[in-house]
């Protein structure tokens, strides 16, 4: 009898699942909104129903599930859910386990993406790594001797808040300098929308009256066209980034860093900047060889994760 | 018929040995001066004296060797050697192994000091932490799941090299802001000379045409005794490994940190400092839960871990 997987990507905006078959490959797949501010009840319900469309008849062994926030270290309860704070407390994997009828597999959304990229992207036969994901936000899984590093009580990964300037930008999560702060797509923007006032060289004047309209991918389009404010801007992005993968590196010895989300779109615009930054904050025997790579699931990476999470769990054959 | 095992700790200025009985415990100790600038062929000769003396007549069963500087990933060669310049590239365990006829396990001398720590020290029974170790410079061993973390190339655990300061003091590693260019022995010197010129209202005034005979301990005893300004050094020096230890919790999700080398002698004053500083540079909902502690093992410390490595290494019974 084949044994189907369910990967299931909660994000912020959309629920993406698959349904995978023994061999890992996708069966089926598909794609609905994030029900916001529903309650807990109308969440479940939604999320049964989209699982159940995925099984698409088949008898479904495991679900796996990645969603952002912090889970509890026994990966069964969201302890902090930024996405959606009505979630909070909820002991998700009981009542999805209870609803579905097979167990159910919850990991961080990076952590899954690290495991995807680990098993079936990027990361393929390497044993460590950094895999971050440059968004909104700033995301990471972090791979040690093959193996997902969830740290002692399953925070591990929070890359996004270590601290590249100590008096630097007001970060999200209450601090001051984080790295979120400095090389995230919402960094960007800001930094975007300030140049938009202050420098009358710029194609960014144009969002001076508009700066909500302003995007990651703007500033990048400008920057590509020549414009010198919008590439310092992706400069100084650059350069949050190659402090703090020099920092990780310096402290793990481990040398491939794996960047993934929207932003990593702009990966052969930033690379030179980051990689040349790097070189100047390691020693200098070791120059020449980080290695920055394009993460290569994309927008799956959460989905393979999610199932590949599910089958370690449970140390299911095939997949 | 009982197990001996000879701990040997290569430092800058002595070198240390004891011989530790099948129980653990030391049965005999030592200790020379370390032979600078004297050549591969006299160093060795000198440590394989030293072993024989510190054998006391006991068949020894392996020698554990801790020394400062980079080892190849095998642990054989000494790569980089600061101390020892002219150790450097030498296939160390090869010639004491034929010299001393037992099978030799060299580890970083922090490392070492770590493992120490772990098995016999401040570290006994947890599963996770940063030892690191504030002296001249700022050395560092990471264990993690209670192994040693050595890293793709064995350079881990380089905590002394992380960035603390983007645009900060110049290091002796050549790179800019590192946390031992803060919050090292040398550091604290290095400002104490400095206000020693500048402020006219301090204790440390008095050293500013004798700035060589300025100590760490100098510095601290100004400080207890009310000098503010050698107390803002003390404050400094806090806030760089409040910074650093944030970062490796953010990242890592480890909770506890173990401070040796001679400034951890001022422990309990600056303790209080670098505890409020994390907090302001952690998520508020781990606030209260980093732990600094002292290490317990003081100058054994290097002995002990090159002991436990060699026992480790070999799978010995016992010690």
């Amino acid at each position: 009898m084949n044994k189907y997987i369910i990967g299931l990507d909660i994000g912020g905006t959309a629920i993406k699942g698959a349904l995978f078959s023994e061999s890992g490959e996708i069966a089926f797949r598909n794609e609905i909104a994030t029900p916001h501010d529903s309650g807990q009840a109308f969440f479940i319900d939604t999320l049964c129903d989209f699982a159940a469309a995925l099984s698409d008849g088949h008898t479904v062994d495991a679900v796996g599930l990645g969603i952002a926030g912090i889970l509890d270290p026994a990966c069964t309860t969201l302890l902090e859910s930024p996405n959606m704070p009505a979630l909070r407390g909820m002991p998700l994997k009981a009542q999805l386990e209870q609803r579905l009828h097979c167990p159910v597999i919850i990991e961080n959304d990076a952590n899954a993406a690290a495991l995807g990229e680990l098993r079936a992207g990027a990361g393929r036969g390497l044993s460590n790594f950094l895999f971050f994901t440059l968004g909104t936000g700033i995301g990471s899984g972090l791979i040690l001797n093959s193996r997902l590093w969830r740290g002692e009580q399953g925070r591990a990964g929070e890359f996004g808040h270590v601290t590249v300037y100590p008096e630097g930008e007001l970060c999200g999560c209450g601090k001051r300098g984080c790295l979120e702060a400095h090389s995230s797509g919402t960094a960007i923007v800001r930094m975007a929308a300030a140049a938009a006032h202050q420098h009358s060289a710029t194609a960014l004047r144009a969002y001076a009256e508009i700066p909500s309209e302003l995007t990651p991918k703007i500033v990048y389009q400008h920057a590509r066209a020549g414009d010198a404010v919008s590439r310092d801007i992706f400069k100084a992005m650059a350069l949050g980034l190659a402090i703090a993968i020099a920092n990780v590196h310096t402290l793990l010895d481990i040398y491939t860093f794996i960047a993934g989300g929207g932003v990593s779109r702009a990966y052969d615009y930033f690379y030179p900047m980051v990689m040349e930054e790097i070189d100047q904050r390691i020693f200098s025997s070791v120059r020449g060889r980080i290695r920055l790579l394009r993460a290569e699931l994309g927008n799956d990476a959460g989905v393979y994760g999610a199932a590949y999470a599910a089958r370690e769990a449970l140390n299911l054959a095939g997949l």
